[in-house]
């Protein structure tokens, strides 16, 4: 299966609309306020934050959800509708029922989504004011528009488009994200809605999204882990052809296409990391288990040391020592290596010299940086990807309020 | 029990002596290497990192403390003699050996730690040419000498010398440690050494050391995971009067006294954490049990949002809610109440509104923060120490090599 990059975005997808527009939600006049729409009922699934205190947007969505179908989502910006209790819950309603009323959908149709501020109650009125000015914006080319109106601290749209040939159709799937890409981006807000047109049953649909998601948002994130975080993925079902058979060929290539649209909006939120300068690619073999390769890749992934140090473009694998160590991973010294991109700076638990240090220089000096680590224990494997800690993301989060 | 604070640190102990020259293991000439010598046999227990790559400073010093008994401790700074294989057990080796013959003790009485850089063999030449400079500075009032040569990123020394009457005589407890203290400091080299004249049995020891730890060392990081994390403590007996018994209330406050001595010596450390310039507690109550209590404040103590929001003094309770919720405990939102000092910011889950935030700054200007979080589902509570994150900690940490 050949997968190519195409024009247009969430947008890409034949029978979607899309807009943005500023509200007043945020306090200069930038987009904040978005409408995804599906010209015909669409099979849905979604992925929601496990925090403990899911915001009052997500609880509705999720009932919304119940039967597998959704045809239109709205999201705002600058606002996060989180520890916001009864109040929250009725504004959110009110955004869906507006929404539906507005497009002449049933209310369970509708999904809602918030990112921004958290514990601050919704400004409702002016939400439900800037609708059918919303509304009437919607456009088969709207896609960047709602990817913009999705931003908090981005500093720039996520967007992906892409197709291949599945089972003698081509196959479409556009998406747009948005998330810091925090340093530690558990805690961060990461919104997702995608589309596609393959037929699906919405229970394949939602496997077929875990799936994707883990082999892409998940491997940024610790966990869904922010009160807010949301992943939303409509089927229109338009390519035409029969529908995917879990079993069949045409489902494993779906899921590769998804996954590869999750990976490609996961990678923009890592090169848009707040504050950060280096995308690191963290992948780990010879684990015991895949969940063991996945713990060390994290730990290491999440060590403020480290990331210090991928900062200063200093080769310091002790730091990653340290972490591997640290990670709860059956692991022995004597088994450990370490490369950044092709230079190995760790064998055998030992140094590689000073020779290595003075050209992984060089490696760490590029914006992307590959870092290696074998453990020597089994074929268990993964790869997560981060950013580096640095004085611009102390900065950002001093004074941003999430 | 009243625990009265004295002079002399570490050497307050009567029997103890230390002393700290400059071997030229760092390029600077301030001090790198320590000795700390109990002029009888002592009683001796230990906490060892729990890292899978333990330095060989620390397995040497395992080996040696099995007996229960230790009347010496080497250690250097400046290099971690970690991740060294072979070579740095022998150089442990001979480090103790080395002390041992100086001092005409017997070797598995000689305890060696290291502190520094990973991964760099030993400059073992150097300090065995310094050992009868060192040995020959031992004194009585050497503390102090010691606690600076022991520091690798801290800006001050760390000391604490108490005493307590226990069972109709005064003990005493002296310690020094380092400790960048830092933000994230499961991954920062922490040594703790102590001493007491108290008379107790070895297995009794390293249970009161354990407690001790739990409430001091333990509540400033998430675990033991430097490979060279260490804490030593002596017991001379020097005290006189009957053994502590494990069942007796004397043996209780003996605990109360080691754990204040351990409580101070760790909040120097958060009070010299890497860049810090806040030291924020955070107590948690009403929490199901003691261990989601512990997880609560910790996930709250480990977020960087949350850290580099105290940086900023911004009264962000949303990104502490977050972290509840993210922690894994059992929480319900409309149960929770989150303070800062006197100031109430959030009540059943909701904010306390905008006066309770203007006064919430106040508390923030101040260097030490507390913040009371209660959850309402039962008796579990636990106290934390965190430091803020600042650029100050990215600047030390992307050029300074571990």
């Amino acid at each position: 299966m050949r997968i190519r990059t195409i024009r247009g975005g969430l947008t890409a997808v034949d029978g979607i609309r899309a807009a943005g527009v500023w509200a007043g939600i945020k306090p200069v006049t930038i987009p904040d306020l978005a409408l995804i729409v599906s010209d015909r009922p669409a099979v849905a699934a979604g992925l929601f934050t496990r925090n403990r205190f899911q915001a009052p947007p997500l609880r509705l969505t999720r009932r919304h959800l119940r039967d597998g179908r959704l045809q239109a989502i709205i999201v705002n910006s600058g606002n996060a509708n989180a520890c916001t209790g009864a109040q929250g819950l009725r504004d959110a309603g009110t955004m869906a029922r507006d929404t539906a009323r507005l497009l002449g959908l049933p209310l369970s149709s509708v999904a809602v989504a918030s990112t921004g501020v958290i514990g601050v109650a919704l400004p409702i009125g002016r939400i439900r004011r800037a609708l059918p000015r919303l509304a009437a914006a919607l456009s088969p080319t709207g896609g960047s528009r709602a990817a913009r109106a999705i931003m908090t601290t981005d500093t720039r749209p996520k967007e992906v488009s892409l197709e291949a040939r599945i089972g003698g159709r081509m196959i479409r799937v556009g998406g747009i994200a948005k998330g810091g890409g925090m340093v530690h981006p558990q805690m961060a807000t990461m919104l997702a809605f995608l589309a596609t047109d393959a037929p699906i049953a919405a229970p394949l649909l939602r496997r077929a999204l875990r799936e994707a998601a883990d082999g892409s948002f998940h491997a940024i994130t610790i966990d869904d882990m922010s009160t807010n975080d949301l992943v939303l993925c409509l089927a229109t079902g338009g390519s035409g052809g029969p529908s995917l058979a879990g079993r069949g060929p045409a489902y494993r290539q779906f899921c590769v296409l998804l996954t590869e649209a999750c990976q490609r909006l996961a990678l923009q939120m890592i090169a848009d990391a707040e504050g950060g300068t280096k995308i690191v690619r963290i992948t780990v073999r010879g684990a015991a288990t895949p969940a063991q390769a996945r713990a060390i890749a994290m730990a290491v992934a999440r060590s403020p040391l480290v990331k210090t140090a991928f900062y200063g473009e200093d080769p310091n694998w002790g730091r990653i020592m340290a972490a591997i160590g640290a990670s709860g991973a059956a692991v022995r010294e004597r088994d450990v290596s370490i490369a950044f991109g092709p230079v190995t700076m760790v064998r055998g638990g030992r140094s590689a010299g000073a020779v290595a240090e003075r050209r992984a220089a060089r490696v760490l000096h590029a914006r992307e940086i590959p870092v290696r680590i074998a453990v020597g224990r089994g074929r268990g494997a993964a790869t997560i990807w981060t950013s580096d800690l640095t004085d611009g993301y102390v900065r950002i989060n001093a004074h941003y309020r999430t």
